[in-house]
């Protein structure tokens, strides 16, 4: 997968080099491009944003550096890379949507920053996407998140050490806790069930564990959650416990 | 606010070394440290992960290395710090929680990375935050974000040209269209009222462009937005212009 990210801010896309993304990269799954716009300023003083029209506080950003920067990026003509503009008026980003970009063959992100951008920037973009309802000082952290996201599911990237089928989210349901050595730290004990090595119980432990948490955290994800008889029958016993214990 | 962060990869946190974030470093009004926890671990080899009790694919993080850096780390004991564990299964992180953590002394974030961590890490946590429904290769990016978003809202740190109190989600709509020049650009023009200098007709312009955001986009927004008569009066005139399309 090819990435450009179009940002005046290319040191903040450090993290990117790092731990797994950066293995990625190093094993040639992902190019990473970062384009410093102000470089296509056309202005003297290299100016990338300017006062709005009408107008209120805040810079916007220029369209005609972020237009000049796109104009050099390579793309696939037949396949033209989905380029991605973070804003809090976007569809909010989940797990769905990086399985969806993970088939890419280029992603495209522009990074704004100041008070907002030109409108007519938008025409250069498919995807608005928002990370969330919070506001940041740029793209740039919202860019990284979401790259780091999308990465993590290319072929190759994670070892079967650390496989991604076993997720939250993708199986629908929220993880159980889990433990590693030593069986006592600070008072505190591993359940003995784990340590049994009966792994029936053991599995069933952790079932009935994850459908406590989705119940009490996540609700909604239970609704959309297409239970088998067993995980009904937790569910029933884990609401008549409930139940009795109103009484 | 003093930010302290566990993580074995500080050098992922590079981003807040930059842009405002860096300038609110340069200020002293965030005074930020990284803890490698790997320094801590006390076997031979630094591991600081291990296998799950009960069997499982990847790593976990163990307690000790995590549990000895934070007795290293300096709280105020009459206040003491929010420590905040990312999460898939926490509590979303929105704006609400960025303008309630902006209002703390010291937040301390462990960054967990491979499969997962050691339920008993849970026993130092005040705060289990998910940034949204999607999976990280770890807590780093995801902390970055948080950090962006809460420090951005310390008083000192934006000027009075970048103001937040003209944010999305901070008016409760969404952001208005914004043009900057040229007033054309590859033959895409500034609408002419931002151009026509009259106040009021571009006040209600991005009042009326803000609020058909917001309902094509968010209508949850709208709901839990309080309206006054003119809102109310241009929500009505939309609703009436979309009836007559569709007769």
């Amino acid at each position: 997968m090819r990435v450009d990210i179009l940002s005046i801010f290319p040191e903040m896309f450090a993290p990117l080099d790092q731990s797994i993304v950066g293995k990625a990269q190093e094993k040639g799954i992902l190019e990473l491009y970062t384009h410093d716009f102000r470089e296509q300023a056309k202005n003297k003083q290299r100016h990338v944003d300017d006062m709005p029209y009408g107008g209120g506080q805040g810079m916007l950003l220029m369209p005609q550096p972020i237009f000049d920067t796109m104009d050099l990026i390579p793309q696939n003509e037949e396949k033209p890379a989905r380029v991605i503009l973070l804003d809090p008026a976007g569809k909010k980003f989940d797990q769905k949507m990086a399985e969806e970009l993970a088939e890419e063959e280029q992603l495209i992100f522009i990074c704004g920053h100041y008070e907002g951008y030109d409108e007519r920037i938008k025409q250069l973009v498919t995807d608005e996407v928002s990370l969330g309802d919070f506001v940041l000082t740029g793209g740039e952290v919202a860019a990284t998140v979401m790259i780091d996201a999308v990465v993590r599911l290319l072929p190759g990237v994670l070892g079967k050490a650390a496989s991604h089928e076993d997720d939250s989210f993708s199986s629908g349901l929220l993880e159980y806790p889990q433990y590693t050595r030593p069986q006592e730290y600070r008072g505190m004990k591993v359940p003995e069930v784990l340590m049994s090595g009966h792994h029936e119980n053991i599995r069933k432990w952790r079932l009935e564990e994850s459908l406590k948490k989705t119940l009490a955290r996540r609700p909604d994800l239970l609704e959309q959650y297409e239970m088998n008889e067993e995980e009904e029958k937790i569910l029933q016993e884990l609401s008549e416990k409930a139940q009795d214990m109103v009484k």
